[in-house]
């Protein structure tokens, strides 16, 4: 059998690390050949191929962040309305098989081509960890190290200065990483998408700290938490300065003005940003990801399309891809009140 | 209700996180007292106690290696025969029920001292992750990241001189942190306690390298490797040296001299050593062991006693402490194969 | 002889182990007790001290950021004012002399006070190594190891999205940090405040990237860097959104802005921020703020007041004041070349 | 002009960041092709060459260990012997001068070649830090990092244990990496091959810890350190043991074995051995190490043969070979006496 693969959606640690097993392990046990699409799947409609051997230079990308082939965003209809030449690209190369790495809509174009004569087994990818089906998605791991790293230094900093400071974490829908960050480095106060804030609650929290004698505090933010409604912060979306030049305030930087205000006090933001997302894997990361490339390579050589590759306790299992795309998968209840009883 | 804890065995990477954890919980949620017992059971049996307040001090320890409350191994024959003195300590401080986290001894510890009328929650520790009844344990990420960490460095200088280079790693009985840190690091061939080595077969994938054109080969061993039966090595286990001095030769140094005789090769070794086992706790385990702490509150005050603490999938569950140490966890033949498509 | 010793300013990775060497080496060397005033100058005005004792809790403090006495920004006017009750906080605790640990405005405190009758060993403090008289001071290695692992992670993500990326990095005046950084990680443009930006020169560095066949550029750039006048942009200060909010673009942000325009491309900003001042030291930085704490115990007992210690080659030496805040230790233009022989 | 490149002797982080700003520099100043000679000396002598192109592959070796080139020892007498294959070579490819990294021996011959009519620039390396004539050589800084983190985690195991442990890290004939990773991490004692040791004395530095109430001891030591003649211990070279294997036991295994003897305590050693010459350089190397191909390109410009670059206090100057060469630059007493008022 002959495979493709490509890589789409944002970037994220352990992509590499799922071709170069997926190629490995095709070449060790199947004996196949593999071919790389650029840039996601319009490497795919414009056929835009590499072939990935099985040497020492597919074998360096392990440690490596990004994705060697590129990627990019998909239009779904784009990618319908292109199946004559999805096809014909399949045809010239001799590819009996696709895996697709990427989020949401990768995973659903890979059920949509499977169900059109087209078998793809899908690897899901998102550094939010909201896909469901799997406990756990690759990358995230890494985003959650990166950022607790910079909530440790920031630690420090605030306590010498005797400030509050918020700390702005990637999830616009689902607040894993600042759950798992603001755990992970002993955050006074964890705010999430799943749970509307109360910015008199969160004042509440930290001026209390303030009360018992101690010098500062620290609140992780999810970049897409909001404010509760009817509580006395409005969130505005987007501004124009005086000069005419569009002005983008984020959540934390909006919660660190209210707070400023309320607790007449010197409040801080940073907002991690991108380096949430590049860079070497955790060893956590390279491992499932890893694990994920070698079950890749087995479930196109079993034929099991439509499915995904999925991390169940200590076991990769097949899921249908339905499961994993049904509903986003957003911090249950019960996992935010474990750590509420560590705020303040 | 008041709590007493307690660590026992080798020092593991978030111990101090489960300590902070339950201390918090055990203050937000049940505005219960926890007091802390030093140097593993022996603290019990010779009642030293240290009072734990929900303060900064506990709150800071959470990046912190190693036990503030100190550790001991544990002769099960002492403890059994210690029950009074136990008790009275118990009775001392108005103790209703304890948190013993530590490993197989300690739990099976733990279960005893229920039968015996003293409540126990059990907390697995073990940086080999050989507990039964979870997934994983917290320390065992550290462990793997350090080792990998190392290993990435191996590369670069085992290419630059040509050489095969052997990393020793813990794990006695399991070849988990060996497994781990060999995916993550793209090691060329892992050996492991459940699977005997067969040394030419080492040979063999290592001279297949150099035939291949790679300039060298990295091998990780379980510290707890043996060669299989009739092959052409055995290990030899302590010795003496002509100065009368004891000797120890760890089995990748054995390996080393062996793959150096038959590839007639510079081939050095790297034994890591204590350095897997301290330190700050990655993210991983930061979460891991606060959610452990977290239950353990709960657990109490739940009354599930003679239970551990354990990670299923993504959530926290109670497990008999049978269910833990009835068998020692080993990697699987499955996950060794996963593992050895990637091998050469 | 007593010691008393204050850290000013903001603050700065190594400023605890100055405190932990000094504490140590005026007990093993000089018997002398050390105390530590709080808050910065103002502890020392409104006498807010704590003895430091050469006990296991200094000894910790090593690998600790931030600073245990707390901090504040001084206003010179008020030190000289309050000259009559640092004498006498001085007088109560039987105090002979201070160190004094800050950036240019302490140091100068420490001179007039010198002058004014109180003895004053200076350490000189600055994250942005701009303090003369001294080849580097601690804090600055850090910064730079923090801001080129941002980078590292960065140039993945920038390839994979076939981006430009901006990365804002410390430095109002100097460009030490920008300079370092943008070495460390292989930046393709390095902007400083030292040498006015043209942002048609810039866009046009990573245009021929992107006509040579590279897939992105990078950016770093100093927080003060400007543009040169006469070109096509100016930087505006601050402004206020149709909100009435206040808000702020950094030089990056508008920089971004203006590349975006004229080259076409999606352009991505990340502004580091606070984690750059915090956290562990590197182990360069322990052991320069070690040095100077060294050598500043030493310096009070040989009476070297009004003077500063500095690093001179492999040396720490006495330096007069004046030569550490004549002028701000700026990027000399041939370091500019050294690094521009590298864009592109 | 067409330059030479080769990297001699054991490998070092930095190299690779090296040879590409030396690529780099020589293509943007001089536009002068550069080609790689491999394995040292013998890629010379056996024209065994590579083009280095000024393109993204040598853009990305800034931050991979080891040499792109390979290396290996040079024999002084080969080297001798071979001039005739050395100018063929040269003359084949119409190289006009050389540069070659390396340590003592390779500067040595860089020097002699100038002398012989083959134009040489020096580049000095040495993990060791034991080359004359520049303050810093590359790949030091991160061998003391990769020491200290290690250091920094057994703090936490060795107290938790109540032990002493001996940590030996390089250092045959010079104590830098002991010396600044021991003033790095805190360490409680520090042992140089400069220093000889007195074994009961280290001891009595460890016991006078345990009789104040610290939990533990540790002591960094050099592997070539030797104790002071006339004390109660010896060094073994080397030995047999009963089953006729060659047993090595480092300089740190036969103090531990010496000091558990005298101290009746648990001592336990950690070799760090080859992890602490491979891997990512630090930040502080990488600029190093670019600093010095930048210059190195320069130099050979400039025709500055048979000198060596160095750095100097901020700057990279250009030195006779002979400074570098004359003596192993070692730890000088004062430096070490710095560090001995931290012990204990």
């Amino acid at each position: 059998m002959r495979i493709g693969v490509l890589t789409a959606g944002g970037d994220c640690p352990g992509l590499n690390a799922v071709i170069r097993a997926l190629v490995r392990t095709a070449h060790s046990e199947f004996d196949s050949p593999v071919l790389g699409f650029q840039d996601g799947w319009s490497g795919l409609v414009h056929d835009r191929a590499v072939p990935l051997f099985d040497d020492e230079g597919i074998d360096r990308i392990l440690l490596r962040g990004g994705t060697i082939l590129g990627t990019g965003r998909l239009n779904p209809d784009t990618l319908r309305s292109s199946l004559p030449e999805i096809r014909q690209t399949l045809d010239r190369h001799a590819i009996d098989a696709l895996v697709a790495i990427g989020g949401d809509g990768t995973l659903k174009a890979a059920r949509w081509l499977t169900e059109n004569g087209i078998p793809v087994v899908g690897v899901p990818k998102t550094i939010d960890n909201d896909v469901g089906g799997t406990d756990y998605t690759f990358g995230f791991d890494t985003a959650v190290s990166i950022a607790s790293d910079a909530i440790d230094r920031l630690h420090t900093t605030a306590e010498s200065h005797e400030r509050v400071m918020l700390v702005e974490v990637m999830g616009r829908h689902a607040g894993w990483i600042a759950l798992h960050a603001g755990l992970a480095s002993g955050a006074h106060m964890i705010v999430i998408p799943e749970v509307p804030f109360d910015i008199d609650y969160v004042c509440k929290v930290m001026s209390r700290r303030f009360q018992m004698g101690e010098a500062y505090g620290i609140c992780v933010v999810a970049e897409g938490a909001t404010p509760v409604e009817g509580s006395g912060m409005t969130l505005r979306e987007g501004g124009t300065d005086q000069f005419g030049h569009e002005v983008f305030t984020g959540v934390a930087d909006q919660m660190a003005a209210a707070i400023s205000e309320r607790m007449n006090r010197d409040v801080r933001t940073t907002v991690l940003g991108h380096i949430q997302r590049g860079g070497t894997p955790t060893a956590y990361d390279r491992v499932l990801a890893t694990r994920f490339g070698v079950h890749a390579a087995r479930a196109v050589h079993r034929g099991d399309f439509g499915q995904i590759v999925a991390l169940r306790g200590e076991s990769i299992e097949m899921v249908p891809v339905e499961d994993a795309v049904a509903v986003l998968k957003t911090v249950p209840e019960d996992r935010y009140r474990e750590a509420a009883c560590l705020f303040g």
